[in-house]
This record gives structure tokens, sequence and C-alpha cells, in this order.
């Protein structure tokens, strides 16, 4: 199908396209790029990440937006290129801010759609299906969408046709010559794009550091066929990602192959493959999917069980049979548990506590060779270039590693350091038909999300959670007369999280005494002032605690007045 | 050299041998077992391990050792492997209370002596150096060292001679027919020890999932060669495991070979190269080895420095180079970082996270190939059954999964489920010559060590810790008239880690209200025990605060009476 693509208007001598990411760099998550050209910005994805292991207490994190807020009348758009929670997520979030129309394939939009019905956004929100090899027409900017693979269906890559040239993202991809689900990627297209001649590609990074090609899904098709074939008397269990459609479907097909009915275990996982299989992603077999209630009625060689938690969350479904609080489902020793999935960096020891926890109930527990990967290795990003040979490689998706290790495949290609930009959050990449440079930045940050608080949790907050975690809080509380700071009550001292009070009685009598010191100190010297005395006794508490303990737990002198 | 063995003396009609696991087991770390046989028992390792990620602020974990003090008199001494941590790090924490000679081979104890001195315990401590060959005699158990091979030099497999039969403890050790230092493993004494007919093998499962053969150490000086080449104009810097002597040695051999000088940096590597230096178990050439202070008086290609922080962590010399905090050595576009390790699993995002860090300085970080385990694969404990061949097989060293794939690989042996024990910490396991059953348990646990404290932090402590650390802690104060209970002062409400209060006045007023309607509330129905009125407060308030941000952070109500 030949793209119905409006001419763009000539370039405006002068006039600059910026490329301006908003997150997603340094880091793997919370992917957002504005493109601006004059008085059209374009938001290419909108999504979240989840929380540094010094996050405590944190739910999620979205990008700050406040460049769009501020140009708010210039944006023409949110353009989504697949519907993972690093690209989808922060959407609810600030829709609420930023309320345009959202572009992407059926898929995307449905997972957009549940979010957004969570948040009761659905009525306020225009969501606007594209089809792949389709172009939409925003502001100054041309975008179309191009058919790609990627662990999740209907991904696409833009072409962004603006008036001083095309830029190609690729968003995350892989090529798979042989989907289990509908065609594989448009190479033809890229290629076509190519021709006419690219100014940038932005590149997915993920799998930079990875030479060769990433296998095809439909490999893992067959270590399952496999796997049935020699645990054909267990029941077996497989936990993956509840957005991988065709990872669920090929569970089916072997499982219908075998005979054995699919049950799925996991919020998540049912709502992602009841809105696949209701748009036609996912074909299940008539008979073949039974309720997790009904999994009792089967015998163990008749049954599948799809579930949730391949990366050890611990509310996760598998995570609560391994832990035997799960209330429909017990872990047995007949049980073939696959984990079709790798651990993504930072959950390795949850899993392994997971995979502990089953293998004492007996089960068998397999966690290689049932997956791929859904991002493109180094022969891959090649493939790419060399189709669309663009002047300009902008490497994108990763932690600053990963976008160095695409920047060597690049220059392997022969690509001069010149023409190769890392980007850092807020920089303004200006570019025409004749150079590119980066020439500023705006404001960018991480708004972290805790409970309903959007923004309420800072780094003063974090550093106190940390401080807390670390050795507890001793509370010291007195109550002074008005004017003569006689003192009327305490001081008392409470601790949480420091010491057992009960086997460190001592301890605690001996810091009575040096704040009862501290306070007579301050009497003496005519001190009156309270945030003196409050520092005079913090200083000799913590000076005490240190010597005696090696610790500093946080200590927080309280006084009232009556 | 044929082992000067004392004939164990004959079994007494119904005594057994007990091996009594005191931690080690559901773990990497903490290693340590008692092997019983009436009056006598001998205990096989000391170690430590480090904290899990719920264990907040603790510094690292003990075993406990109350069965052993309550046998203090059968005790005859501790025989030690290896000089890791998860070896010897508990001995200067259970030699305060389990005093008795320590047996082990020469870098060994000079790795303990380390730790002595730290603890001023080297006085009160014996340590007896055995050499691989010898044999003590303990009580009743005659204990043989045997030469293995592991990533750190004088590691010892032992064969404990009871009067009702051997067993074999591999300890941690893989097959290196190459070493780098010294002697490969004894394979010829395994199996003259198996023609005598061994009753059990305690063989290491750390790597019993992986197939194959656990490459040699030797292997990595080649990658040195190769990297050393093509990065011929850089300064080179290697970041590895302080205690791995044969990985030091070779890259000082490398560096001779291509003429650069090297430098030392990390406290724990500089002490390990001084006491192997100094022992003879690392020889470096003259006037290669230069101070931290001289690297500035070299060209950058006539340079290797070894660091310590191959694991990411935070507060080590590589780390600190990262973040731009070390005070001697900064890194430069022309560094090439060498990471001579592989993340331990948890330590993966700390590693990346320094990987980036260095990356955006723009040194190239290489972190593939330059590294071999340390611990045996299946064809390494394939061979070691097939020598000795025990009548019972006890995998020890690993989580369950390593046991159970370790377990997997001795059945494919042909042994049968019944002669395999995988063991609980605590679990005692009684054999004699013609049977072995678990028959008890005795009291186990970990001990959790922070800062001077040892014990004084427990599960309460730890999760009050957690729970400040998700949400803070709201602190409500008030002062209350002695029987009257009329409030002379506050309610106040202090927070740490919950909200930027400045931003969120609107919810401390609302908080104060609540409480203070609670407090009418209790004064209005008369209650006047204080229990009762922190509850009413407590509940009151943790009911608003869910209400209006879906948190829980800790709420701590304080009276005191004037």
């Amino acid at each position: 199908m030949k793209p119905s693509l409006k001419r763009p208007r000539r370039n405006n001598i002068g006039s600059k396209l910026k490329i301006i990411p908003l997150g997603g760099l340094e880091q793997i998550g919370m992917n957002i790029t504005a493109f601006e050209y004059e008085d059209s910005i374009v938001v290419v994805d909108c999504g979240l990440s989840f929380p540094e292991d010094d996050m405590l207490g944190i739910d999620l994190v979205i990008p700050d937006v406040t460049y769009l807020k501020e140009n708010i009348s210039k944006v023409k758009g949110f353009v989504i290129t697949h519907g993972h929670e690093d690209h989808i997520g922060a959407l609810p979030y600030v829709l609420k801010e930023v309320n345009v129309p959202i572009y992407s394939t059926k898929l995307t939009l449905a997972l957009i759609n549940n979010k957004l019905k969570e948040h009761n956004l659905t009525k306020s929100t225009k969501l606007k299906e594209v089809k792949h090899g389709q172009v939409i027409n925003l502001g100054d900017f041309a975008i179309e969408f191009i058919k790609t693979n990627h662990s999740i269906q209907d991904a696409s890559a833009l072409a962004i046709y603006s008036p001083v040239g095309i830029v190609v993202h690729t968003g995350d991809f892989k090529v798979d010559y042989t989907p289990v689900f509908g065609d594989a990627i448009d190479l033809q297209r890229f290629a076509e794009i190519g021709r006419k001649g690219v100014l940038a590609v932005m590149c997915d990074s993920t799998n930079a550091e990875r030479p060769g090609f990433t296998m095809s899904e439909r490999t893992v098709g067959h270590v399952f066929d496999n796997l049935f074939n020699e645990y054909k008397t267990a029941r077996i269990i497989i936990a993956t990602f509840a957005s991988n459609v065709d990872r669920v479907q090929q569970i089916i097909n072997t499982a219908y192959r075998f005979g054995r009915k699919v049950a799925v275990e996991g919020r998540s996982m049912v709502n992602v493959i009841t809105t696949a299989a209701e748009l036609g992603y996912l074909r299940i077999p008539d008979q073949t999917l039974i309720e997790i209630d009904q999994v009792k009625n089967y015998p163990d060689d008749q049954l599948v069980l799809i579930t949730t938690g391949s990366q050890g969350e611990s509310m996760a479904a598998l995570s609560r049979m391994a832990a035997s609080i799960h209330k429909k489902i017990t872990i047995k020793p007949n049980d073939a548990i696959i984990f079709s999935s790798h651990p993504i960096p930072g959950n390795e020891k949850a899993v392994s506590k997971v995979i502990n926890e089953l293998s004492m109930k007996g089960a068998k527990v397999i966690f290689q060779d049932a997956h791929v990967s859904g991002h493109a290795c180094q022969e891959e990003i090649k493939l790419i270039y060399s189709l669309v040979k663009p002047k300009y490689a902008i490497p994108v998706h990763g932690e600053y590693r990963h976008l160095t290790a695409q920047k060597h495949v690049v220059e392997e290609l022969g690509y001069s350091n010149d023409n190769i930009f890392i980007l850092k959050s807020g920089n303004v990449l200006e570019m025409d038909e004749h150079s590119a440079a980066v020439t500023g930045s705006v404001h960018t940050g991480a708004i972290l999300v805790d409970g309903l608080g959007v923004g309420d949790v800072g780094n003063i907050v974090l550093r106190d959670r940390q401080h807390l975690a670390e050795d507890g809080i001793m509370i010291v509380v007195m109550t002074l007369e008005r004017h003569s700071n006689v003192v009327l009550a305490g001081p008392d001292i409470v601790s949480r999280g420091f010491v057992y009070v009960r086997e460190s009685e001592d301890l605690m009598d001996h810091a009575r005494e040096v704040v009862e010191q501290a306070l007579d100190g301050c009497l003496e010297k005519g001190i009156t002032d309270w945030s003196k005395i409050k520092a005079a006794v913090k200083d000799a508490l913590s000076d005490y605690v240190w010597k005696r303990t090696k610790r500093s737990p946080m200590i927080l002198p309280i006084i009232m007045e009556a």
C-alpha cells in the first residue's frame, strides 16, 4: 500500500527541526520525545519507569512534561510506538495536563484504553487508530507507521516527515522473519524511505551490546513442544510477561496439540489476553481455555497454567503459589514450572527466591531456553542503518552503556563521530538539511508517584526514608514552660527501627542521661532559643549513640510548649 | 606424600556420626558444619553472609552457634577449607564464644589473622598451619587436607575420618589442570580415598546448574594478553575480586610483558596482595609495582591499575572513580576499564550504574570474557563422585535450586533418591556403615550485625525499618495533665519521609484536626487509659492518611504527662 503522504510544506529558511527527548535516555523506561518545528510539536511515546532501588516506597516514575505544558498550544498529539509500560504508562498522568489526541495501532490503543478506564479518563481522551503503512498529518509533520516486530504485537517504527527532512524512529523492535502473528517487519518500506533520503535514525539500543541476531519468537514454540514432550505426565505451569501475546499464543498452540486445557492466572495476564482475544490478536481454539476454578477438575497431564510472576514480583500469581499463599493453586512435586522469560536486571534475586521456593515443594523448575528477546542485536541494528542510510545516528532506548554500544556499531558502518549524537534527556538537538547540533536544553525530570501522590515525594523525603531504613529513628520529646523554659515533662526517648529496646535498656537509660545533661548545659549557658536547644540535644545524643553502637539513627528532638 | 594417618579407633556399637550444618544451606554464604561423634565435635568453616535486600541497615550476618556453645567441651577445633568471607568471616564473632584452635593452610590462616588483628583477637586465638596431604587428629576424628583449585589459593577439600567411615567435603572447588600457581587439584588422592570406601561426599553445588567444565584460570591470562594488545595506547584499569591472587598474578605478568607498571587501589586489595606477596603466593617482578601516588608520573601506555569495585560496591575504589569522588584517580577517555568478574546475583544494577558512569566519562569499558568461575560445573561434580564413589551424596554450598541441581546430576550417575540428602540448616544427619537418616534438629539461625551491635537488631526492628522506608513516619505528640487528661500542649504532628510538608500544608492541617477530633471523642466517652487514647489517635490518623494518599506511614502517638 502506498502511503497517502501529504507533501510536507517547504522549509522556511532558517527554521529547524528540534528533537527533544524529555526522558528515556540514561535509563531503560520513561520514553518520551518531542519533535518540534515552528508551531508544531509531536510527542513520540509517553512511558513510565519503575523505581530505582534507592527510591524507597515509590510505586512508579513519570517524566516531567513542563516543556509540553509551556508549549501546549503547539502540541498536536501523542504518537505511540507500542503498548509496553515504558512507552504508554505515563499517559494517564500526563494527559491530565497535556490533553491531546493519541495516535497508535489497534492493540496499542486498546491497552491504553484499559489504563484510561482505571483513571476515569476515557471520555476526555481522543484515541485515533492508525494502520501500518498509513500516514497521519499533525501540524507541520506527517507521520507514517511502519510495521515492526517486538515482544508485543502491533509495534511500529515511525517515519517522521518534517519540512527539513525525514527522521526514522524504530521504537523498540527486532527483525523477525517468521513472526507468530501477522507480518514480518516491513524492511522494504525502510528501504524505500531510505531511498528518499533520511536525515536521522533514532534506533533501539537495548541489545546493542549483543553481537548477532535475536532469534525468532517462533523458536520458543519449538522449545515448548520439546518441553511438553519431556514432561508428558506433569502439570505444566508457564510464567511469562503478561503483554507477550505471541508467547501466550504459542503456549496455547502447543497445549492444544498435546490435548491440554489452558487456565490463565494473574490480573494483568487475564486483562491482556482478554483484550487481545477480543481484537483478534490471539486465537484460542474452542474449549481450550478453562477458568482457574476448573483446574481441580482435570488431571495434571491435561493442564497448562499460564501465569504472571516471571520476574519474581512478590504479589504476582507465581510468587504467591511459591509462597503457599495462592488461594487456588497449590504447587506439588508433579508440577513442571517453566520460566518463559529472563530476569530483567535487578530482579535476579527475586526470581531466584521464587525458583528456590518452588524447588523446595518438589516441583521441577525450568528456567533456560524458553525465551527470546524482543530487541534487535547488533546485526539487526546494522541492517536498519544499511536500509535507511541516514545522515545522522541518534541511539535511543537504553542506558548510557547501551547507547555507546550502538555508537560503536554505527562507527563500524563508517559513520563519523560528528554524525552520531548521544543525547541526554532535555537536550535540544536542532537539525536541518545541512547540519545538526545540540543547541540548548529544556527542563526535564523524574516525578515520583507514591500511592495517590504525584510529585509530593522528592529528594528530601527519599533521603529521610533512606536514613530511616538504615538505622531507624530516635525521637526525643519534652515539654517546656513558656518563657521560663523549665522542663515540665520529659525528656522522653522513643525509638523505632533502631534496637530491641528490651535488650538495650542500659543504652536507652544512658541516652536519656545524655539528653538531660545537654539540656542542663543549655540552661546553664542561658540558651533559650529552641532551635539551639534542639541542636544541642541532637549533637549530644548522636555523638553518644555513634560511640556506643557505630550507628547513626535519625534523631528528632521535639519540644512542646505548655 | 603418604599421609601420616592415625588409625581411627573402632566404632562403638550403636554410636553414629552426626553431620549438622549450622548454616550455609538455603543460601550462598554463612558456611559452617559440625561433625560430631560421641564426645568430639569438629567444625568445618565459619563464614558470614551478606545481608538480603530486606535486611535494611545490616552490615553482615553470622550463624547462631548456640549448639556449639552448649557442647563447648566437645568442640576440638575449626577446620577451614579456604579464606573467602563466606567460610572465615564469622570467626572473629564466633571465637568470642567458642574459643578453640583453627586449623588451615598458610594463606588461609594469614587472611584469618588479618581479621583477628582488627578484632584484637590474635593473642587469644590458636592458629595451626596444615599442609596439603597432612592429617590432623581432633578427638575421635582425623582430618586430611587435600589440594583443590578455587578462585583463591590454598583451598582444600577435607577427608574426615570418623570411626564409622570417611566423609569427603570438597569445600568450594573447581578442577583446574593448569593452575596459575601451585598444583592442580589432587585427583589421585580423591581416587585413593575413594578406593578405601567413602561413606559420604559433601560437594560444592554453586555451579551445579551449569553443564560442562569450568575453564582454567589460565585462560583469563590469554584474554588479558589480547586486551593489552588491543588497547596498547590506553591506560588500563582492571577491577577484580580482592582475594583472587591468581587473577592479580596474571595481570602483573601481562603488565610486565607489556612493560607497564602496576598500581593497586582499594584497601582490601592492598591487604590481600601484601599478605600474598609476603608469603610467596604472589611473585612481583622488581620495579613493577608502584604506589598509587606515582601514577601521575607515568604515561598512560605504561600503566595498569588493579582495583576493587568489580561488584559495583558503592564505597569501593572503582565506584568512587566512576562517581568522580576518588582522590587520586580521574577517569578519562583514554582509559580502558576491564571488569575481570561477573556480577554476583543481586549486584547487576550496581555494576551497570558504574559501567554507565565510566562510559559517560568517555572510557572504554570491557565487561565480557575476562573472568572464569571458581566453582565446579556438572562434569567436574561427576568427576569427583566417580573418583570417590561415596555411598551417600550430600550437596552443599548453594541455594535450594543449586542443591537440587546437584541432586539431578548425582541421580544421572545412578544414585537413588534414598542415598541423596538435601539438608536444611540445623538438620542432624546421623550415619554409620549401614544407614543414614535425618534424626532431629538443633537450634540455628542468622544473627544480624549492625555497626557494633551483634544480635540487637531482629525481626521487629527490621519490620519497623521496612515500614519507615516505605512510607516514613508521622509522630503525634501531646502533653496531658496528670489525672485530668486535659491537653496542656499539642497535639503536634511531625513527619519524616512521608511528604514534602511545605507542599502538603493542607494535608497536615487536616491531619491535626483528625487527631483533635479523636482526642475529643475519647474525652467525651470518658476514656482515660493512655494506651486506648493512643490507639484511637493512631486509627483515626491512619484511616485519614490512607484515604487521602493511599499510603501507610508509621504512626507513633507519644503522650507526655505534666
